[in-house]
């Protein structure tokens, strides 16, 4: 290896950031095409919900002010909906930085008021998609009604689906044992294009775009080994590639699916345990897999379905966030967002899995560590908090009231004269950044406080 | 406290094996009576599905060759399916130790061949509902035309359901300081009246009946707390009872109910933490709660719906089967049926819950620990072995082929000349006894072999 596994963590999480800046950058430019363009490179994604047998297709028996939609309309819509919808109202409708749009809600709201909300977007969030161009009226009514239907359950994603979906391109055996390329790999970008299917590695020096790569539709993260060596990308399809940069030139090694819609992915990276394992958290199914970290082969799933923090209600569809690989243990963090969990997930024995499930609060969305790399820090952004998780000790800290919806990505660490080290995030709801003093030790007077 | 916990503990164990031995006595004698005595009392058992959209009753539209019924038939076969049927074939009708019996599969077989089956019953396991009279002619083909129905889902039940159901009889306060009666509660026999829904306390010397006491339907576990104090029930209606034997008379002093139907109790054990909290597994809903020891207070529920060992599947009805106390941790050994998994419950912080899931075999159903209380035994009865769990280092020692089914209850601990210490189990399935040895350090060569 020819770098120490801190150089290159820190190396991964610039990546993560710069990736996460880009991806707006590609949004909005490509965003109004991606209807039409690529249908036929996404067919999994686009269309993740098998046949339904109790929804209502031209059939009598209809429930009274509910549409009938024909089979073609309805699997049209689903498509449109995992697309454009799922996202923010979640694939089982139940609603999380969305509202819910069970039919109990939408055929309250009735056919009407349904087909101008989707129109005219709202204020709390809602987009505009008619207005916009982005749908059409033909679209807008056939969403209309198939948000009053109801709610389809798409299928489960277990160990069989995933070994089926599982490639080995380059065996381990036939991979190179030192760096055939005269890439520079510690300065090197990987770009989402978004609606390609597609991540740009580009150099970090010269700005040239080195390689594009097939992968995933519309990768949500790009991390790199702790060696340095492979970069793993998740796409929103749940499409995972393994890239060996040593490869001249650098290429997927392996692929897999982990369910129908992902937007992480991690490696190990404790001392000893470095790139011996990957880890993928889907939002469907709820769960995430531990994978062997050479080749992918799924090893372990766990299902996140659970108790959600403070009510302990149940709750059938708690979405895999942010995962990162702990410092302090050989641990992954996995923070499960509905039920507001931060799942420490020891992976020194898969066989006999020890989880230690702290509670915090929900949404649990995306944060970072601070500078000692010992205190995470995640965004619970529907509770306007952000979560401090001591993960040396495996403790919550602090509940931190901040500012509506906090949304950090990996948030920014650096030192204040006054306040000693602080972490800040920046927050959806309002224009305010909340700045976080996160040196107990020394300036305990300023620790986890705005 | 007059006793160590150690001697309370085997006490319990043998009170525990005495009622599942006269449990069925008493299923033999009263379990025909049953259907129309007792339905005032256990409204809950009986009905335990909320009315469901989905079920097409008296509706146009049904599915062809579905019969359709009326919306009284289909709550009394929810009735009947759940005090007669959903102990084998799972409250989902997903399958257990019955035959899975959903929509797909009845359909196939048809409505005749349902009545017959029901009738008749099976070599298999299944009884003969009809000629043993348990079942009128009425009741089969309501019966048989339940199972080709959709399958209706129970309701959760959450932190919000279980605190509505908790009744504190005595506050703590107000229980006396030392034993007020003159019981020799050390030798005390707690006795299930099963469809009374009460037990009788029983005196181990004289055999006189000391008390009946109100409980639990079916009362399935009773079991003494470490102090030797207080005495758990839990009723297959998944109704808790906490009996203080120090008043005078002992009576309830504390209920809650968990969930819709359930069949273990357990309370800490570990040196420093006895009696403190209390934890009840469920049916269903698939989780297990944890509880204050001294009022039922529901503290920590947890979910077992997840993956089962080898093929991980999710499955979305994973039963808790048996419960017990660690000797050697401050953990509960949560046995989960359809996913084979031992879960050890750190239950040392509630907040930030550690729990080492042991992969094992399905179908977990009981077991019991063997003569050094380190390894605890239980049987996977859909896959004929014994799980041996190492409860000190909390990892699966061995799974042991044995015979068909087996069935150990606690299983019998003894010391064999040639063996040295073994643990024995029987066999539903066929007529043997597996002897396992249990040493593996001076008996080695015999260890976790039948």
């Amino acid at each position: 290896m020819s770098k120490s596994p801190s150089v290159s963590l820190r190396h991964a999480i610039t990546l993560g950031g710069l990736v996460a800046t880009l991806i707006i950058l590609f949004l909005s430019s490509v965003f109004v095409f991606a209807q039409g363009k690529h249908q036929e490179d996404h067919s999994k994604g686009q269309l993740p919900f098998g046949p339904s047998e109790s929804i209502p297709l031209d059939q009598p028996g209809a429930i009274a002010g509910v549409p009938v939609m024909s089979a073609k309309e309805f699997t049209a819509a689903k498509a449109i909906y995992f697309q454009r919808c799922a996202g923010c109202h979640g694939v089982l409708r139940k609603g999380a930085t969305g509202k819910p749009l069970t039919p109990k809600l939408t055929r309250e709201l009735g056919y009407e008021h349904l087909v101008n909300f989707i129109t005219y977007g709202s204020p709390a969030g809602m987009p505009s998609w008619g207005t916009s161009g982005e749908l059409n009226e033909d679209q807008i009514d056939l969403m209309a009604r198939f948000v009053l239907q109801d709610i389809p359950t798409p299928p489960e994603f277990g160990l069989a689906q995933m070994k089926a979906s599982w490639k080995v391109h380059v065996p381990v055996s036939e991979r190179p044992t030192r760096k055939m390329n005269d890439w520079d790999i510690d300065n090197l970008f990987s770009v989402t294009l978004r609606d390609s299917g597609e991540i740009a590695l580009i150099d970090g020096k010269t700005y040239e775009i080195k390689s594009i790569i097939k992968t995933g539709y519309a990768v949500h993260i790009s991390r790199m080994s702790a060696s340095g060596r492979y970069l793993f990308t998740t796409g929103r399809d749940a499409k995972i590639n393994l890239i060996d940069l040593w490869m001249n030139p650098p290429a997927t090694v392996a692929e897999i699916d982990t369910g129908i819609e992902a937007r992480s992915v991690e490696t190990s990276k404790f001392a000893g345990w470095e790139d011996k394992y990957a880890i993928s958290g889907t939002y469907w199914p709820p769960q995430f897999v531990i994978m062997d970290g050479a080749t992918l082969e799924p090893l372990k799933i766990v299902g996140t379905r659970g108790m959600v923090v403070g009510t302990q209600e149940y709750h059938p569809e708690p979405r895999v966030a942010a995962i990162v690989a702990s410092h302090y243990r050989p641990e992954f963090v996995v923070n499960v967002k509905e039920t507001g969990k931060v799942l420490m997930v020891d992976y020194t024995d898969l066989k006999n899995l020890k989880i230690t499930e702290i509670e915090a609060a929900p949404f649990l969305h995306d944060g970072g560590f601070d500078a000692t790399g010992r205190y995470f820090m995640v965004a619970a952004n529907a509770s306007n908090k952000i979560a401090v998780v001591d993960t040396k000790e495996n403790k919550l800290v602090q509940l931190i009231e901040t500012g509506p919806t906090p949304h950090p990505g990996r948030g920014a660490n650096f030192v204040d004269k006054e306040f000693g080290p602080v972490w800040a995030t920046s927050h959806l709801g309002d224009e305010t950044v909340a700045i976080i003093g996160t040196d107990p030790v020394k300036h305990p007077q300023h620790a986890w406080k705005v």
